[in-house]
């Protein structure tokens, strides 16, 4: 891969040790001081200020065991009872460990747990809210709350009983499934692929935490040098003199409309005056539903879209989120944005219908396509972020490449939608030239390709070990 | 009724014509300065004033129009498009134009309804938050958005074809039926009663704007009396130099248990160094289901329950509130307890499970009896609010009468549920001696008795005209 663009694994491995313990406190210099006109009437208090933006609680949480105690730890870990967490529980301990989800110290409380389902915030304790709008917890069944007994702390074991973690100060809870999942998605309808995943049929409670994480969490699938944390990105803006960083999630292959969007962000972000805009694009990690692009795919396809410096390799950062996916649209967009706060971004792209899907049984969108980006300038938290709402890019017919829609001329606009997109690429068609790079376009096709027949077009992501 | 109890039509009629006009700010002499050490960790920073607590947002909403210009509005109501409204709505109506509801000024636009659904507050134009738990909305449907075309005022229009308020400057939006229902109930499952009664036929559309009642709303049941707007009961605090209100919402009958409870708050208020905490009883007015006890005859065995003496008349007002019941449990009970606040309390009681119900189609409560309070202890807008959680009364065999649960002793205690009381009472049995007074018990009797057999034990509140 282009290691101008990506950050390579020659990114200094002692920081993915963590060799900064504990907490983080960043000690930016800051750049030349800027101010311009919010967006959002509410934020008129509010004035943005070059350098990276401070994390949640004002201090990166890192859960990670220093080194010098792991052994110690692990000893400890081995005398616990016994918690198995899935492949997703798994990532959860990495989004948590690694302070995305800043100031959350560990699987949630119930405390954290109600004030997330209903307010989509937490209060500190100074009274003001941070933003926390999915849960994080971690579901366990009779059978393992029993043999937890009065135990005030459990280790937690991968699928091959490897200690991961400790928990600590736990507090056991009902895991109240139906409203959980009405509160977070808005729906019931049975087919929501993260509640099918890890909800209908986990434990009827929920345990909640400290969390000592006894190593960093690797997945060994050749993109580990990918995963960067929130403290190692913060490191590499500051490397670059980043005074604004803006963030683009995405979970999809990048088409050209994309690049456009991103390129034409930084000119816009250039004509407020800052100096140095870095882009983040942070395709999501974690868990994705089975007919999305799987991450090794999307990460080739990244790749080669690179390669054509269709993006500016300079003021590019690529890595990779490892939160799973929700699929719950006005709700999860908030965990997006506000996880790249705690990695340093101060501005957040949002498109329409931001983490949303098709209604599991009706035919409609499961989400109002403006209710994102409105959601997410309204959230308690995030007052801090500069939402800069999506503008809707189209293929322009008359000009042969991706540009942005102008309902004056709509006749010459083509809207390809992710289903064409697919369809095309499972029948090994080709888009209109400008769509995608060539190069981008073939990993696609590659990977419809490699899906056996008898998978009905479907297939799950390896299972990291 | 007991006119020393009961705050009697004897009050000043002219408050309620509003003679206070369009907003109504407080101006309460302040009694003893006093502290107290908060019960809840992140409000440590929060010192009660003695005196009226202040309304959400600094003032009280009134929006009830001018005496001078009814007639002017009304000539300008004739000549606007046409909403029909029900029962429930008008409710509504009434409860946003006394101010319960400040700061809201008329039916949510989608903004508000927005930060209801996911933050259960609004944020104020300061940066602050007010608490607004339940959407307060009104719908209309396809053929009633047609007729309203480009107009940016309607006439809402009561069953009889009364015009009832201007709504002005309206945003219509969709209504997402099925995530309002999910967000606000937890729960989609068929046989909620609010949203049977007002949501599952309602139109597809959302109506939102500023209101401008033409009279204050009246319902010429023989209990108008009895509805006293957060103006008047403002007034009646001051006028009784209350130096803290403590309220206690309720929807079923009083039994001695509840008047232990009231009588015992009183008394930890006083110890608390308060000299005349008065309470505000405070039964719950608006629709209720069909298997609750009417209003009229809730009043009627309060009156009896009041003339028995069981609470002091000096430090009690009774009145009613007019707020339609969603029974949506933890999201309801903010609203309950804000709407209060509105009305001049700073104490509110809360019990276990309340606005709770069982669970529509399984076999258990809708909502953990427990998450109420905790709601209620953590929402964003209610930190001004001291929240008095309900110790469990139940039936002490030992003494023949409710007292406060002991553990230690629990086989002297005899829990008398809802349904237990409500089948005793269809039954025309006698709950144990010390349960309810007997006059109380009488009305309950009589109101069983009154329901004909057709009707198979369930009757509907007589609409008001």
């Amino acid at each position: 891969m282009a290691s101008t663009i990506f950050v390579q694994s020659s990114f200094p491995s002692k920081c993915l040790n963590k060799s900064l313990n504990t907490h983080f406190l960043p000690s930016y210099k800051l750049h030349d001081s800027l101010s311009f006109k919010p967006r959002i009437a509410f934020q008129k208090r509010f004035s943005v200020r070059a350098g990276l933006i401070e994390p949640d609680g004002g201090k990166l949480v890192d859960l990670h065991v220093a080194e010098p105690e792991r052994e110690l730890k692990k000893r400890e870990a081995a005398s616990l009872p016994r918690v198995k967490i899935t492949r997703i529980d798994l990532q959860w301990v990495h989004v948590l460990s690694e302070g995305w989800a800043s100031p959350l110290t560990g699987f949630m409380r119930e405390s954290e747990f109600l004030q997330t389902l209903h307010f989509n915030s937490l209060r500190l304790g100074d009274g003001s809210f941070v933003n926390m709008s999915v849960p994080i917890v971690l579901a366990i069944d009779d059978s393992q709350k029993e043999r937890i007994g009065e135990s005030n702390r459990v280790t937690l074991v991968d699928s091959d009983d490897n200690p991961v973690a400790i928990l600590t100060d736990i507090e056991i809870y009902k895991h109240p499934k139906e409203e959980r999942v009405a509160r977070t998605w808005g729906t019931t309808a049975p087919g929501l692929p993260y509640v099918e995943e890890t909800i209908t049929n986990a434990g009827n409670w929920l345990i909640g935490g400290d969390l000592e994480v006894i190593e960093p969490i690797k997945y060994h699938d050749g993109l580990d040098r990918f995963r960067l944390s929130p403290v190692e990105l913060r490191q590499e803006f500051e490397r670059r003199n980043a005074d604004a960083v803006f963030a683009f999630q995405l979970r999809n292959p990048v088409h050209n409309g994309h690049a456009l969007l991103m390129t034409d962000t930084r000119r816009r972000l250039l004509e407020m005056g800052y100096k140095n805009p870095i882009l983040l694009l942070h395709p999501l990690g974690g868990y994705t539903k089975a007919d999305d692009v799987p991450l090794s795919w999307r990460m080739k396809q990244h790749e080669k879209v690179l390669e054509d410096g269709v993006l500016d390799p300079e003021t590019t950062v690529v890595s990779i989120f490892p939160s799973p996916m929700h699929y719950a649209g006005p709700t999860e967009v908030q965990w997006h944005a506000k996880a790249r706060i705690n990695a340093g971004a101060n501005f957040y792209i949002v498109g329409r219908d931001p983490a949303g899907m098709g209604h599991p049984i009706e035919k409609r969108d499961l989400y109002d396509a403006n209710h994102g980006k409105k959601v997410l300038s309204m959230a308690p938290g995030l007052e801090r972020l500069n939402i800069l709402p999506f503008r809707v890019a189209a293929y322009d017919q008359t000009q042969g490449k991706m540009a942005f829609f102008e309902p004056s001329r709509a006749q010459d606009f083509l809207f390809i939608s992710g289903t064409k997109m697919r369809t095309l690429a499972k029948n090994k068609e080709n888009p209109p030239d400008g769509f995608m790079c060539p190069g981008g376009w073939k990993v696609l096709v590659e990977y419809y390709d490699s899906l056996t027949p008898s998978d009905n077009g479907r297939i799950h992501e390896p299972i990291p070990a």
